[in-house]
């Protein structure tokens, strides 16, 4: 019998009437004659409600109790889709992580599934006409400590769960269609794409494209499960995320994306010695602030400008640390400018083609849209410009490379 | 070294400042040198918004999962009372059922507490200096379900933890000082016991003095571990629950409770037959509808009226029941009566003293409270008399047997 694993973000269990929505999905795929396992997020906004208790009671809460409260979030909405579907007349039960037995490393919030203990505890209960609901986002230490993967958390158990019970795909439900060309509130045109490779996939979402966190699509990639996205709210198709085939290589470029979450950060005037930028990052990361491009010029003899990028929301804790980091180095000061967009073209077939760059570089000069940064991957390549010129460049772009519907 | 179990209520742990004082007091045991076990219910209001949240999504929500969701709520209290104890500066770790392994059976809901697979795991923290802090109310089936254990639960859980890790005392804080001869808001001069047995305490229970459920104490009284109920926004002495002692036995009356919560019900005209009272319970019964007092009473040859007490909240749902229940045995017609209260007196010294009905029957007397229903145990004497004089007759009564402070 085929095994079809689906999963529900928070958004799609937010609310009652939701939750009777994914209930009649799972039931759906069930009477289609699949065995049927769901793994669902908490339901939106639970999180948040049970971090903000948290802080309220210690300003530097433990991550293991963090885990342990905020694990709960899914506890109940697997429940709630349980008991949904039971009143839809199909037999369902719901399961944590610690009934799964997903046994992770010891990193609270952030942790990493290395195992599965009970898979036979779920096989029984598909093999006796369930649907089974398995908490997403949790898990368990060897030592039973609960566990949560951090971002992007509860993809992470569905792909596993597919992987562990030899699903030929997991369903990814959400509240887009699919991953398009670019964001079609900004290029209505933009089309969506029937398939696309782990690696573009893994470039888009690293870009900000919000269908899915890099790590489910990396562990996809690893396991080899294919991840189909789809809509929640209709019956479209959506976007199978598999192996790179030659049919991709034709298209050059899959898809633009725009990313207007970062800031951007430079320190000037640093001393041009080697082990600088080193000790600067190291600083940086050692207060786990994740940075994204960085770039360094030479502007004098003695000196050099070091810019990179960061997620705004970061900004206001990170500023302190780049100021001490800078002191560290006795660089001369630091300043940041809020106001940038990062605007990339993502395609494996990039590999095969020359003179890309050159043609997006084409595109924005022609309309007069200023470069400030450059990065570039083997399948990408980022500009960051001016933060009010973000959608006139992903529209440029999207032309330039012919990728509207036919 | 001294272990101390102390167990919070949902008032306790009801917003995030509560719960700072719940710490302050298990960091105050702790800090006497004592190893310290904390037992939390849910906070105030999460345990009904879980529910309510069931029942939009099932009018008939599973058992089961009903208590895979509802049992979150304490999950979320013990790790915030972990957090909360960490910003005061000593270890403590939460556990949930699962994690302490107690085994209950398969009732859900309502679940027994028959072992407990991991004190070892409790006695290794309590070892490394940790305060170990227990959800109350839940536990798992051997089947690894989640169960919740009912009203009461947390208590329950309680006192189960004291007797498997041998602590003296089960300490209950809850929003009263104690146990007291009588109501203090109805007898200003009420005084607090400083013991009562668990006898006595279980009638006390029954009458509907909230100071804790019947079942707890019960359980306290068959593992023989003694129980002492304080409150936890100050540090008077409370009273402690235990074992019937010689100098228990002087006092005749223990206490005066007064019960405003039930209603009569009467059933006239009921065929005076072999098994007619039976059949009409039984369907009551099978409605889940609890009855506390019954009274027979023969009006003519051939039928005679039965009134029996529930309470007010279950009015409702039951008069259709009782209706049908009437019909069943062909009685002519059921009448109920909301404005009743229910006076009752209690004490082991009872046993051995003559005469006490009568002297609480001319109490009432003296007062012109005319008794419409008795009922009577081995250490209690009930009657049910009119509502509006509920409260004068439990200052006559508390003044008769001489309960007030010396």
């Amino acid at each position: 019998m085929r095994l079809v694993v689906q999963k529900y973000g928070g958004s799609s269990v937010a609310n009652p009437k939701r939750i009777m929505n994914v209930a009649r999905r799972a039931v759906q795929a069930k009477r289609k004659g699949n065995q049927v396992i769901v793994v669902v997020s908490a339901m939106q906004g639970e999180t948040d409600r049970l971090i903000h208790l948290a802080y309220q009671v210690n300003p530097d809460p433990s991550r293991r109790e963090m885990d342990q409260m905020v694990s709960t979030g899914e506890q109940v909405s697997v429940a709630l889709l349980a008991m949904a579907i039971h009143r839809l007349g199909e037999k369902a039960i719901s399961m944590t992580g610690f009934q799964v037995g997903i046994v992770t490393d010891e990193l609270h919030t952030q942790a990493k599934i290395v195992d599965v203990l009970h898979a036979d505890r779920v096989k029984k209960c598909l093999r006796e006409e369930n649907i089974v609901i398995i908490a997403g986002f949790q898990g368990q230490t060897r030592n039973h400590a609960i566990t949560t993967l951090g971002r992007g958390g509860s993809d992470l158990t569905a792909v596993a769960m597919a992987k562990v019970f030899g699903a030929k795909v997991c369903e990814i439900y959400t509240d887009v269609d699919g991953v398009y060309t670019a964001d079609p509130r900004i290029v209505p045109n933009a089309r969506k794409l029937k398939e696309i490779s782990y690696e573009t996939m893994l470039e888009m979402a690293a870009l900000g494209s919000k269908v899915m966190h890099s790590r489910s699509v990396e562990v996809g990639k690893i396991y080899g499960v294919p991840i189909l996205v789809r809509s929640s709210l209709n019956h479209n198709s959506g976007t199978l995320i598999t192996e790179e085939k030659k049919s991709m290589e034709k298209e050059v470029v899959s898809g633009i994306s725009l990313n207007t979450q970062e800031a951007k950060v430079t320190i000037f005037g640093v001393p041009d010695r080697p082990g600088v930028a080193a000790k600067i990052f190291k600083i940086i990361a050692d207060h786990h602030i994740n940075v994204d491009m960085i770039i360094q010029n030479k502007t004098n003899t003695k000196t050099t400008d070091i810019s990179f990028t960061l997620m705004k929301s970061d900004l206001k804790r990170s500023l302190p640390v780049v100021e001490k980091s800078a002191e560290a180095v006795k660089a001369a000061r630091v300043a940041c400018d809020e106001d940038i967009a990062k605007v990339s073209i993502v395609g494996v077939g990039m590999r095969s083609h020359s003179g890309v760059a050159s043609k997006m570089f084409s595109a924005l000069a022609k309309e007069r849209i200023n470069i400030e940064m450059i990065s570039t991957s083997e399948i990408r390549i980022s500009c960051v410009i001016r933060g009010d010129e973000g959608k006139k460049a992903v529209r440029a772009l999207h032309q330039t490379f012919r990728l509207a519907k036919k």
